[in-house]
Order: C-alpha cells, then sequence, then structure tokens
C-alpha cells in the first residue's frame, strides 16, 4: 500500500486550497497447489481525507479480486480488472501527487470496466496472457443485477487489448463491445524510449462522446528527479477541449517521493505537492 | 482465511447461475502470562460477491470474541461460539464450495447460538474442556437488550454439550434451555470410522419445530479425493420433507481445493463448483 | 493493539452490569528514505462490544494519521493529536480497565483537539520536537467545514505546550486558542516521583468552563502491583463537584494485566474489573 500527505488546490471550488491524504493498504492472499497453480485473493482499504465519501467509519475494504495463474495465464474473477484500463501506455504522462484528475488517460472521456481500490468496481472476470513481446487481456462484466451483489448497472461490457513489444517500442491496440453509447469503444497506443525521454502517443474512440488523442511523455532530468507531463484534446461536443499538464517526481529512497503537479484541466486549474511512500 | 470462487446454481431463483465468491480475513493476536494463562482475541473480515449484505462498504469485521486458557479450560468472552454450533458430529457430510445451505447441521432447522464470520452473532460467554477422550462445553447469551450492545434480540440462551471418544467412535449429547419455543432442546450425534469411511448418525429435538434425524459421511476415494454426502428428514410440520446432498473435494495440496456439490433441498436443487484455498 | 474483557457497573444506568470487551487493531506503516527522513501512517480499528456506535459492521478503522520524522522533529498530518491530549501529565491517576471515564483528565471538562482511535477526530496538523530534557508540541485544526472532508464541525483551534524535565521532576505548561467559548485556555501540570510513588498536581483553566484542579499518582505496592488514584474538583457552575477514584494493576507478565477500579463521578458510582492484553 501506500500513504500520501499534502496539499491540494482546485481553482474555483468552493474551498480552494485543502489539505490531502490518502492511507491505502492492500492485504494480499496466496496459495499455491502442489501442480503449480498460484491461487490468490486481495483486498484494498482507503481512506481519503480530501474526497467525500471516503471519511473515517464509511472507508472500508473494496470488494475482493480472486484468481489462479498457471505460466503465462491469470484467470481473475470478482471485481474486474478491466483490459482498457490495464493496456500498456493508458495512463502515460501521469502527474502529481493525486493525478490530477488522470485527464491524461482517455478512455476516461468515454467508459470502461476499470478497478477500483475505493469501491465495489463491477464483478466479472479477466483472463490475461503475457508471455515473450506479447501480452493479451480480456475482460468480462456482466450485466450486475443478475449476479445477487446488490450493485443495480444493467451494462454489459466484453473488451480486450493485444500488445507487442519490440526493442524500445511497445504497441497496443484495445477494443469494447457495450451496452452504453458512450463508452470507448477502441484505444490505440505507441510507446518509444529514447534514452531518458519516454513518449507514448495514444488515441481513443471514445463512442457517442467522439474520440479523443495525445501525447503523455517523462523525461529523467536527474539521477532521482523526473519530469512527467500530456497534452490531451478530448473531441466530445460537451467539452471539445485541451488538457495540459506537468509534473516533478524527486524520489527520496526507500519507497519515498516528493510529488507535485499541475494542470490545466479545459481551463480550470488544478495543483498539488506532497510526500508519498509505499510499504 | 480463505479465498474461494466459482459458479452457484439456485433452482427456481431470479437468477438461477452466479458468479459466487468470498474472502475471509482472520485475525488473532495473543499473549501469554508468565503463569501460563494464554489470552487471545479475534476478529474475521468477510467479504461476499454472492450474497447481499455483503457488498463493499457494507462488508466488515464481525463483533470480536476473546479468550483465556489455561490448561484444558477455555473461557470465551464476547460473540458467542456456541456449544450445539460447535459440538462434535454437528456438520457431518458438509458438502460443495459453499455448504448449499448446510441443510445436514439439524439445529439449523430449530434455532441456537451460533458464531457468525459475518455478522454481529450474539453477545456471551463460552466455557470450554478438553481433556483426554472426554469435551465439555457449556455456552450462555443473556437478553441482547440489556447488554447495551444495539442489538434488540430479547431472546436468553443456555446450552451446553458433552462429547466421549472410544477407539473409532465418538458420541456427543447436547442440550438447550432457551425463551424461544422454536429453538433446540437436545442434539445428540454418533460418529464412527471404518477405513476410509466416516459416518454419522444426528438426531435432533427442535422443540416447536418438531425433531430432525439423518446420516452425513464422507468417503476417501483416492489419495487426494473424497466424497461427502448426507440424508436428513426435518418433520417441522411447516416442511416434512427430506434434504439429501452429495458432493467432492479434491485436495490440490497447499491447502488449495476444487470442490463441489448439489443439493435436493425440499425439493428445490442447488449446486456449485469451485476453487477455493486457505491461508 | 490490545484486547480487554471484563464488567462494567455504571449506577443508575438502564442496565447497571454489562459485559464489557473492546478489541483494538493498530495498522502502522513505515518507510525511511535514503537522508533519513522517517514517513509513517497509522489507522486503527476498534470494536467494543459495550459502547453503542462500536457494534459489528459499524465498527471501522479511524482517519488515517500520516508523519514524517527527522532528528527531534516530527510533522504530523490527518487526525489531529493535539497538544492538551499529549501534555505530559494530562493522564496521571488514570484507572480500572476502561478508563472509568477519564475523569482526570481535566481538559475534558473544557474542551480540545485529541486523537480518537474509534472515529474521525479533527483534520489538521501537528509538530512535535523532543530533544534533551525538552518537549515541545504544537497542534493545529482548521475550520473542518474548509477541508472537503464531510465533517461539519466550524471550530478552529490551535494549541501547544512547552515541557521540561529536571532529575525527578516533570513541569508541562500548554495553552490554547480556539473558536468556542467552552474550550480549555490552559493547563499546568507539575509531576514528582519519590521511590515507589509518582504524584501529579494538575490545574487547567477551562475557559467558559471555569477552572478545574487536582492531584492524581501511583503508587507500586508490590513487585507487579500498582494502585492508581485521582482526585479531581471541576468548578464549572454546571457541575461544581468532586471526581474521586482508585484502582490496581496487576502485571500477570508477557503484556497481560489485571485491572480494575471504582470512581465516585460526582455523585454516580462506576466501577470495572476485567483482563487486559496488549499485542
Amino acid at each position: 500500500g501506500y500513504g500520501r500527505f499534502g496539499v491540494y488546490y482546485d481553482e474555483g471550488a468552493a474551498n480552494e486550497t485543502t489539505i490531502e491524504s490518502r492511507f491505502r493498504l492492500v492485504v494480499t492472499a496466496t496459495a499455491e497447489s502442489d501442480n503449480g497453480l498460484s491461487f490468490g485473493a486481495q483486498i484494498r482499504y482507503q481512506a481519503n481525507e480530501h474526497a467525500d465519501g471516503y471519511s473515517t467509519r464509511t472507508a472500508g475494504f473494496n470488494t475482493p479480486r480472486f484468481w489462479v495463474s498457471t505460466g503465462p495465464f491469470t484467470v481473475s474473477v470478482g471485481q474486474t480488472l478491466g483490459a482498457l484500463e490495464f493496456m500498456p501506455g493508458a495512463y502515460a504522462g501521469s502527474i502529481g501527487l493525486t493525478g490530477l484528475g488522470y485527464h491524461n488517460v482517455l478512455y476516461t472521456y468515454g467508459g470502461a470496466d476499470a478497478y477500483s481500490s475505493g469501491s465495489s468496481g463491477r464483478q466479472g472476470v479477466d483472463v490475461l496472457y503475457a508471455s515473450g513481446n506479447w501480452g493479451v487481456h480480456l475482460s468480462y462484466s456482466p450485466d450486475q443485477t443478475t449476479q445477487n451483489t446488490g450493485l443495480t448497472d444493467t451494462n454489459e461490457r466484453i473488451a480486450g487489448y493485444v500488445s507487442y513489444t519490440m526493442a524500445n517500442y511497445t504497441f497496443a491496440i484495445g477494443g469494447q463491445s457495450s451496452d452504453a453509447a458512450g463508452d470507448t469503444d477502441a484505444v490505440v497506443t505507441a510507446a518509444g524510449t529514447w534514452g531518458n525521454l519516454e513518449a507514448t502517443l495514444m488515441y481513443a474512440d471514445n463512442g457517442a462522446n467522439d474520440d479523443a488523442y495525445g501525447v503523455g511523455a517523462t523525461y529523467q532530468v536527474g539521477s532521482a528527479t523526473y519530469i512527467s507531463g500530456y497534452v490531451t484534446q478530448n473531441n466530445d461536443p460537451a467539452v471539445d477541449d485541451t488538457y495540459a499538464g506537468i509534473g516533478f517526481q524527486h524520489r527520496l529512497g526507500g519507497g519515498t517521493f516528493l510529488e507535485g503537479g499541475v494542470v490545466d484541466a479545459a481551463g480550470t486549474t488544478k495543483a498539488d505537492l506532497g510526500l508519498r511512500f509505499s510499504f
């Protein structure tokens, strides 16, 4: 898990500057059968001072995920991971202590299954394959009302991606079939590294929300300091605007970080600065 | 704790076939005094995709139990274990990934104090004694409204059993005094092992719910494969029907299991199949 | 954390004698940077059979606290510790299994920021300094409605103390500025040890709640047995009464204790007796 704390600024909000903190505890349990099957289960506890809904005693563990792995295959049951969320390059150019809205992640302008550390997510099944240069991920979540989970979302989603890595380049293409018109239909990413620079081109067809494209990059400027940033264009007619963000990460060693960033999110400025540590 | 996931079938339910999963995390804390008293406390977290009421953020830890042990005696305070629940032979013949309703447990046709991993149970006291061939368990739970616990059950229960093991045979007899007319008054079990077969005869007097009887058995058919099953008759006039179930368990080693079962529960068929692992 | 269980008596309450138990689980996560900064985060889970609001599934983890330390300095963010709560001598003379209301803690007759293991507390910042004979603690909690935490308390508090230890004597003086008229303005404590006796004089100016004073002491009567007690006078016109309590602790070794106490709390008798163990 991790802990983070710092200051968060949101231009025009009722309270523009607030103390930001989050505690995430990851509980992972595993077992292995005699024939080499790996079993696992994971729950995550998340408490967040900043955002409503994570206050004490309303915070809690998320819905568990279970998996069994053998060789290159993993089958996951329970809370859905979501192929488009876990696609290589999806989070390229992420900035700041908090992600500042993660406007670099293009499928968020549409919609897709995504794993949530702080809520119930969607119940479904993932199949993952990773071998050599190839990666494949299929995810499926049924109409949630058919699963006796108490969830009321009747949407059904099937998604997948294929990725291929060749020397310093990684290409990934993903697609999704969904009952929701505004959900993402396709995502393509192409990433490359040149010395200290890693850059990723991204494109998404967000169905009724039109398409979006952008570039995200990270540059190592010192032995322990990294600059990240992105520029994305969301053609959703309701938005039709540009998002641009830049941030830095200074690694203090031992899993501790000083991080901050600033983003122009379709005309609204957000910024954060703080300390984070992994455990 | 354990994790389990698979498929659950319930004939005639609104959603007959659903994805089944459960995550149980057991937190046990112990200490020992210089004079050899063992202190302990335990809470359990349980999240269940299948059943309503265990969805994320409504799932939580159960009510704790505390105990102190010295030699053959253990005194337990907090969530009541319940003597009839912990009686030898009570769960003989249990089947499947989920227990499929545990219709082999005869006191469930009546009522008794029982420890719950996923809810508050009842607050009370247990005294356990185990020495040589003898086992004794007394449990007491007062009117819950007198305990400032927020629980509203005014029932008061005192229960106990005595068990004796002789070579390959174990006999147990238990009784309960309760304010509820439908609660179980008495339970008797007689279990024996013959080679690969373990079989248990069971009888319960469930007070106003009349009596019930049955047989449960487990047979080891291979080096790592077990077949279990039961047939029980519930004479409760509102039911007056037979329950019959059969299931298998294949042990994959390292605390991992493939399990499944099917039950005819008074005319309704239920079945399950899945993987389980302990940690 | 710890577990405790026993019996609690509250004269005149709807249920005078109840089974008392509490389970507290402390989860602490830490990391250290290459340059020697210590990072930490802590959450606590508390379930209490006795008190309303801690029943199962309404019990939960408290709001997290985060800190970073270097040399004698610690900065803490998240749930506020509160300088007056952590002042030396504040809890002198505490008795019993449960504290029996902690009427020896004089600021509780007024008001101050205080860390809570079982609830949200208040979000703020603490700065602590400890070096040689000196201790300093400053705490600040802003108007909670400006922090997007969902808390509705508009009070703002800044508090601090300075303490100095000289041979067997420790002196501490603290003050607080608050928007609430009934909050504590100042606290002074003076503690000394003479052989087996430790005694503390205490005074608090509780603002609109007038002042309070008292003495708390602990005496070691045997190799593992301690007697504690206090007498305090609360001049709050609405009370204007004396509180007197006495208790014992017998240490069983290995972090296990037998504890009990009795208090005359402004005319109401409360008592408890039970076992506690640390883990």
